[in-house]
């Protein structure tokens, strides 16, 4: 290979790193936030640019992206969310429960635009890298989300993850064939405001760990 | 709730939009360019609290990071991965397995640094969020990952994710229990050039598929 090839990698300069660990800190799940104009479509095109340019396993590039706009399928899903939502409820007690019940676990309609990220398991054929771990193409996918996530986060775009519905209902209402698989439901819209920090710690629902504790040397379970 | 809960969150001016659009769209997969000096201390600190920063299903948290610095444990996991590969190499036919096989896959002895990312499937008990969609805890640990790698792309760093082994080879070396699932295996370096593009399309493995193909409205493969 001629040197051709090589570009630069070096580090960024300190505005740069410190606006890349920004969108990083903070993006947030938006749930209640979302602005109701329609996504603006150049700034569509650029996180759905974003999210193409994720790491895929072989270079397999195994997701779509189906935008639903339409206020009568994203009422279907939320119907299905609603559903599922009332039986998770269920799976947690006392003060848990009553704490659940008043979260807002999602933007379905509030946001103007929601967008099923899928993972097609059978594109490419034998897959370069996914031969001894066949869940590689749904990490590559959520790769692509992570991507249009950050990238959002920089256009003033909040995102809010659903993951609460039966897979079935999903794979109805949107058509989607067996061999491709639902990797993530989310809700997309301009927003002005968000919560400063994750909404589950600031509602009392779980804190951060401390970073420490989860880094191990060498083997499981061993400290620096 | 009060408004004091709540935090700017509009767009980024345009050079931090461009940075953190040029930090997606310049992360690679590194496997040859790693420079041979260790990851410094701060750098490293830096891109793991980066990946604590990710979204996680019920802020659920599921990731571990094992450093892996040591030459005998990476030597055991680079045996590990020939083994695999040589496998895999097999499962391509003609002139697909002769470029396979020119392929250099992983970096791991030069690579100064390797990541194991784990996920415990049994941290918190039953998860806000992962109810109905069990897998939602890998995917918080994948967007842990991209957030590294684009928080290491800014600061010189490579990485590189290895996907070819058998999953018990790596569970024995590093000692991981049952109830957690080993997500990503990564070799991590400082870096000087890399590769202009995607290396499997500079070297004729696959080429980038077009954008527009991949996005669909409303439902499954109705074009926009």
């Amino acid at each position: 290979m001629s040197a051709d090839d090589l570009a630069a990698a070096g580090p960024f300069d300190e505005a740069d790193r410190a606006a890349v660990y920004r969108a990083i800190a903070t993006r947030r799940d938006i749930r209640s936030e979302f602005l109701p104009g329609p996504v603006d479509p150049a700034a569509l095109a650029r996180i759905l640019g974003a999210a193409h340019q994720a790491p895929s396993v072989g270079f397999m590039q195994p997701w779509n992206f189906l935008l639903l706009h339409s206020l009568e399928t994203r009422a279907r899903v939320h119907a299905a969310f609603a559903r599922a939502n009332a039986e998770a409820a269920d799976l947690f007690d006392g003060e848990s429960q009553a704490l659940y019940r008043q979260l807002k676990l999602e933007g379905i309609l509030k946001a103007p635009l929601n967008i099923c990220v899928t993972c097609d398991r059978e594109r490419g054929g034998t897959v370069l890298g996914r031969t001894h771990n066949r869940e590689m193409d749904l990490y590559s996918t959520v790769c692509a989300v992570q991507n249009l996530w950050l990238a959002a986060r920089a256009k003033g775009i909040g995102v809010g993850w659903v993951s609460i519905y039966h897979e079935p209902d999903l794979r109805e209402i949107l058509k989607i064939p067996p061999a491709v698989a639902i990797v993530a439901y989310l809700c997309v819209g301009h927003v002005e405001r968000q919560h400063a920090g994750p909404e589950l710690a600031a509602k009392g629902w779980r804190q951060r760990l401390p970073l420490e504790e989860l880094v191990f040397e060498e083997r499981w379970g061993q400290r620096p």
